[in-house]
């Protein structure tokens, strides 16, 4: 039996911590190791297996703020040898590419490391030091979320248990159940569904060129991007009801040559296509970010387009302002910061979510535009790539808006 | 009978000219000008009064390229003296005033002087150096647009004329006849009409601060402008069709104010209302802005919706852009940069009618916006008044992006 686990009968029992993690995710695992820095005891429960999420593929591009805070928390050491450091993207239109140098522009880059591989590192981490991560467990719900001491429940091998805990932390996911507890009309909704979904693949291919490449083509948008030196990851507009059954391999490829081969006649490597699938697209926020002592945090309450590659680092984002208010709160009893965590959220999320919106509105093809709003997102992306400014309006976004904490943990 | 002018018939006479113009409002009449300096003849044909159109009210913000040209070439006095120069704008929303400092942000400025008494000080020029306008001509057409010589009929009292020319500039606005004499076919028509049109008025009151206000209210936008130190220049959001009969004087400043109140308890000063009219909104292009041996400049060719006040900047633009086509051909013989004006203005012309409609769509509040693009539109007011980079693009943009025009005359 684990330590603070105390028995109610032979087939139920109780544990009791300070915060209370439903998801194994980035952005729980981040909150646990952050709140274990603080000298802040935390439990995870997941859903699935430690192999599941640790082979999970999703994002893969960590802005500035989220390598910092791996390496100031002591957890970059991988991402330091294996991400790949990226200091501009490229930008694909009317045939022609067009490099926006985020660290000219910032002085900030990015780093393409999987997001897997940073669920791995953190695992990796909260179990090097004793943390409590309970895989596989099912029938979970929250409770009391008003009162001092909120409950999850779950069960674990057929055994039903309770923990108790002082604040809950929502990091399950778009469909997880944390959200859902919440009562109807507390929350308010804001969402958006785009008419189109991204058919994305891996291929065992090594990478053509180093970076990134957002293509706008007339047939549709198109990125190059990779996963690691020997894997490139590819990604193409496509219809929302898509059958993946349409698309050969051969039909991919074509696709994808077609959408990203400028005039310089570069074009990504070819290789056996490992795995593919269609991802719909959509825009979603919850306000607030907490019901009495839960709060929620990453695709819980928010939803990005993956445009921008935000969706994880928006999550990480997330749980540093929670564990800062938690700190607080347990260093000295106020909970002031923890109180203003929905506001000082979402202040942010807002303007992830436009950057987010933006970038997916100007790379596109919207079958609703007509041929004003076509030539209007060309003179959009001859803008950006022309101007000094507006370059460096979306490469500031694209390595991350600053977090602006007072007095964060330096880890 | 004015030099140059061959009598055809007792009913008939027949001009020539190097340039013939259509339209005496800021387009025609600047280019006259600068072909004049350049040593090249024109004559502007305009359909109404000269009182006219030099009381016709129309935009009022000279962006830095305008004040320059104006300054450059000799016709800058008055506008030194009477128009207001302004370092900056506000941006209102959520009941709070953010100002973008221009002049911090590009090194540039705008200058607030109504485009009438542009207009005035150009007609001034043109008469005073022995330039040619003819005021209130009827049955104004245009023919043998390809031939080396196009000609244009129009009646003068009564009396049918024929201007024989080596181009012709289509000035005469957006209903004007230069782009509906082009068959149809050769034009491609690119537009969007807006949910919502301005109600404006002139009120006799004094500004009651220097710089103008784009506020984004819950009831819709409203704009504080100025048009002198003792004439207040205000604008509503309203209905496209909105009886202007349903707004009493009293009505509008109750709107006003409310729009524009910010927590800081400012307000425009009241006064007697001295014009109210309601203006539909529109972005329109066509593409080439030329016809064979017509050029299309200004309104004939495109508009934008107010919000960006570029409407006549633009129409300057074209113009400086034309006129360097034409010097570089009377002077060597050579039309290539000529041959270009289509291509060079559109680049830019495109780029100002996406600021326009950027400017329009974070400040108005559009009908069909879900919750989702309203909470987007704020985040984006917030992101650009608080993001130096952002206030920088939005700032470059609304003082003039370069024309950067090869060797242009120096006036």
């Amino acid at each position: 039996m684990e330590p603070g686990s105390v028995p109610i009968s032979s087939e139920e029992k109780m544990m009791r911590t300070q915060v209370g993690i439903v998801g194994a995710g980035p952005a729980g695992l981040m909150l646990a190791h952050l709140l274990h820095l603080q000298g802040i005891e935390s439990v995870i429960i997941e859903a699935r297996s430690r192999q599941y999420i640790e082979e999970r593929v999703r994002a893969g591009v960590l802005e500035q703020g989220t390598v910092d805070i791996l390496n100031r928390t002591g957890i970059g050491e991988r991402m330091r040898k294996e991400g790949l450091l990226h200091h501009g993207i490229e930008i694909g239109f009317q045939e022609k590419r067009h490099r926006i140098d985020m660290t000219d522009l910032t002085g900030k880059a990015v780093v393409v490391y999987g997001q897997h591989e940073v669920v791995k590192d953190l695992v990796n981490a909260r179990l090097g030091s004793g943390g409590k991560i309970v895989f596989n467990v099912e029938q979970v719900s929250i409770h009391r979320l008003n009162d001092e001491h909120p409950v999850i429940h779950f069960s674990e091998n057929g055994t039903l248990e309770q923990l108790h805990c002082d604040y809950i932390a929502g990091c399950d996911g778009f469909h997880g159940i944390c959200r859902q507890s919440i009562p109807e009309g507390a929350l308010t909704v804001y969402d958006r569904i785009y008419p189109f979904a991204w058919l994305g693949i891996l291929a065992d291919a090594p990478p053509s060129q180093e970076e990134l490449v957002y293509a706008n083509h007339e047939r549709g948008f198109a990125l190059y991007s990779m996963r690691s030196p020997k894997v490139t990851r590819l990604y193409l507009q496509c219809d929302p009801a898509e059958d993946i059954a349409n698309w050969s391999d051969d039909r991919i490829w074509s696709e994808l040559l077609t959408r990203l081969i400028g005039v310089d006649g570069w074009q990504p490597n070819q290789g056996p296509i490992l795995q593919k699938s269609v991802t719909p697209m959509r825009s979603f926020v919850v306000e607030p970010m907490q019901y009495g002592r839960l709060f929620l945090a990453g695709d819980s309450a928010h939803i990005v387009p993956p445009t921008g590659a935000k969706g994880m680092n928006l999550a990480i984002a997330d749980v540093r302002v929670l564990a800062h208010g938690l700190a607080a709160y347990y260093k000295s009893g106020n909970s002031e910061t923890l109180a203003a965590y929905s506001e000082t959220c979402l202040r942010r999320v807002w303007k992830v979510q436009r950057f987010s919106w933006w970038m997916t509105s100007i790379l596109h093809r919207f079958p609703d535009a007509n041929s004003f709003d076509q030539r209007r997102q060309t003179a959009e992306l001859d803008y950006v790539t022309s101007s000094e400014a507006g370059a460096r309006s979306l490469a500031e976004n694209y390595v991350g808006l600053p977090l602006n904490l007072a007095n964060e943990l330096a880890g």
